[in-house]
């Protein structure tokens, strides 16, 4: 028997699965069929009420889209936060269907000409990722006479510990590298761009909250390093984000609340606050990640060679990264349950596997469930960000994935 | 520096790209625009011919549209192949365009209900992958009145050696126990199924050509104990397929003659061969993985720390397996190639990432190249198997890629 991660508290301890309110089958009667994606907006509205309640009111919340472009998400979302982030066109247009340009930032490092224009003509800021995009950037600004607002992500010196993806402290397609980027402020300006300040991204997925402290504080030192060198300082800095939420076995939650006081300190005696700046975390995970539930039926119940298989009408195709297959090297289990059945006694250890004919679709391996049969329903936790769009959904020819967002019902 | 796969024969040793004839300028014409996966249908013709002439005349040739489901590649494979085998509703809805039901079977541990009568009523070969979904299936033959056309799904007691993914051996989600399946098969015939035969597929992308040999007479071995165990002779067996390419440094191809004149053989000697048992291997990568080549442009040329960084305007979202992160453990480097300058002298090292915005996304890690420009286009090989529909198109809001079937052209 393996272990499997933490159900997230909004879940564990039930006897039955409920979201927002109402039971699986509720849910997938509104979702059509399964398997299907359900989103827990409610859970989304606590979480985002008590980041407000953890940080300072000068430091904004922005919803990375990366996370969960769901369509209706991002419209509820937009009505939550300060900003939205995107990293390509297509998410730009969802966004600017919810927020206005000037609430929208686009990084990616291969923004292409016809991204860069739309940007620029939606007053949507850049983040520039090189000082090669910066010159695209302000010559699609001169020939469209659109003042462009352009902000210089920073490769940053450092990287932020305990993070599952590391993105500083070493040569990068992302940022300009800090050493550089004093320069390409002056010219930004000189060129007239509306320069817009820093996005200063170190990592993602750290668990480690002291880590997540000593980075933010190290970023408000490097964004006022490169303020002075550059001599002009930034309107904004957009701090980055790197909360993680616990996927497997031992995972504890960042305590956000002694993030908010340590960033409160740290911004209160940052000479950039003097001057006027404005500062945001951006978040994407932890916002979304544990308020979704992916629902899948069991299909068959078989035996081979002593071993019990669920095998399920969902799989990898829909959700990768609980099958180990997304940017992690060795396969640990998601928190799963029997939604019907969550707090039964554990009687069996089975695999969950999913409907695609490989041996790589594995939802959950040889974990302790009470007994399931077909028909039954899987509820396979933290599936609310990098599930759907992360996942190859056109492989081997299945259905695409339902999604339905949950609102708050009475029970 | 680290080194890269080798470049197919087809396009290796050339001084500029050329595809069917073309070079890679007039295949992005014809796609529309960068990323775009070619597939090159004469190299594939090349291959299957190839095949044939290897093969013994009772061998058939069966394409698992797995591998690479593009329509207008089905249809074209099709007129080459005997059989189309299928993992899914959706790839058995595509094969059914282009062959008769009894020409094709499906296979996948998670069949719903739907799908199996789906392919009941069109004359499909279902793989049965259980002795509850032979039940289930039984049960709609009797409700629909139609008598389905039932094969046995063999879990091996034998590996594939060298496959990159083993599918016999242990435990299983996919077929039935060995052992199980005597019992299986007289119950299918005394109720009066039309009993196929048997699917024995032990692994997959194994480069060991004496281990595909000694596979397919274990293959044929098990068959005829089997049959000899239930008491019925088999019409069919699929030995499977597992035949790899290569891709990495080292890699060498298998030897399909070597393999052929051993099947011959081992047919020859079999006793089911006299029974009037008919033949096929399952083949996908081996037959169009090598045909396939994925152009990007580039965006952006930046250097950081040192390090120099193409950016593209493709990325892990079309061609996930090239970044590392499908089903593999150690990351290594797909050949890559600039089209317009295959045999230039490699003047630096860069790395190739892609367009997304995570540092997941590198197609080509520290690769020697003579010097690359925004605009140029850059080739990554051995596109032609698991490649778009494999890859999470949805992921950050990119556009989906590009595809093309290149027929012959005169150059």
């Amino acid at each position: 028997m393996k272990p499997m991660g933490p159900i997230p508290p909004d879940y564990a301890g039930r006897r039955v699965l409920t979201i927002a309110g109402m039971d699986a089958d509720y849910w997938i009667d509104r979702a059509g069929d399964t398997p299907a994606f359900i989103y827990d907006m409610p859970a989304i509205d606590r979480r985002v009420a008590r980041l407000r309640a953890a940080l300072p009111e000068s430091v904004g919340i922005h919803y990375a889209i990366k996370a969960n472009p769901y369509p209706p998400l991002v419209r509820a979302m937009a009505g939550l936060v300060d900003g939205l982030d995107v990293a390509s066109g297509g998410e730009m247009a969802l966004a600017l269907e919810a927020k206005p340009g000037r609430a929208i930032s686009f990084a990616g490092p291969g923004k292409r000409d016809d991204e860069l224009e739309a940007a620029i003509r939606a007053g949507v800021t850049l983040n520039l990722e090189s000082t090669g995009e910066a010159a695209r950037a302000l010559a699609i600004g001169e020939r469209t006479g659109v003042v462009p607002r352009l902000a210089v992500r920073v490769n940053p010196d450092f990287e932020l510990r305990g993070s599952g993806m590391k993105m500083g402290g070493r040569a990068s397609q992302f940022g300009v590298d800090a050493a550089d980027v004093p320069a390409l402020v002056r010219m930004l300006v000189e060129r007239g761009a509306d320069w817009r300040g820093f996005h200063i991204f170190a990592g993602s997925q750290s668990l480690d909250t002291a880590a997540i402290i000593e980075t933010q504080a190290a970023t408000l030192a490097l964004a006022e390093r490169l303020a002075w060198a550059a001599g002009h300082m930034p309107p904004f800095v957009n701090l980055g984000g790197g909360f993680g939420i616990p996927y497997f076995p031992g995972d504890e939650p960042v305590d956000v609340e002694a993030i908010g006081t340590a960033l409160r300190h740290a911004i209160d005696t940052c000479p950039l606050t003097v001057s006027g700046c404005g500062y945001a975390v951006e978040l994407g995970r932890w916002l979304v990640g544990e308020a979704g539930v992916y629902l899948t039926r069991v299909v068959d119940r078989k035996v081979s060679q002593g071993e019990t298989f669920l095998v399920v009408d969902g799989g990898l195709h829909h959700q990768l990264a609980a099958s180990g297959n997304f940017g992690t090297v060795v396969r640990r289990n998601y928190p799963v349950a029997l939604a019907a059945n969550m707090d039964g006694e554990a009687v069996e250890t089975a695999s969950v596997v999913g409907c695609l004919c490989t041996p790589l679709d594995r939802l959950a391996d040889r974990i302790a469930l009470p007994r399931a049969e077909p028909g039954d329903i899987v509820a396979i936790f933290l599936a609310g960000a990098y599930g759907a769009t992360a996942s190859p959904s056109a492989f081997l020819g299945h259905t695409a994935a339902l999604e339905v967002l949950a609102r708050a019902h009475q029970p």
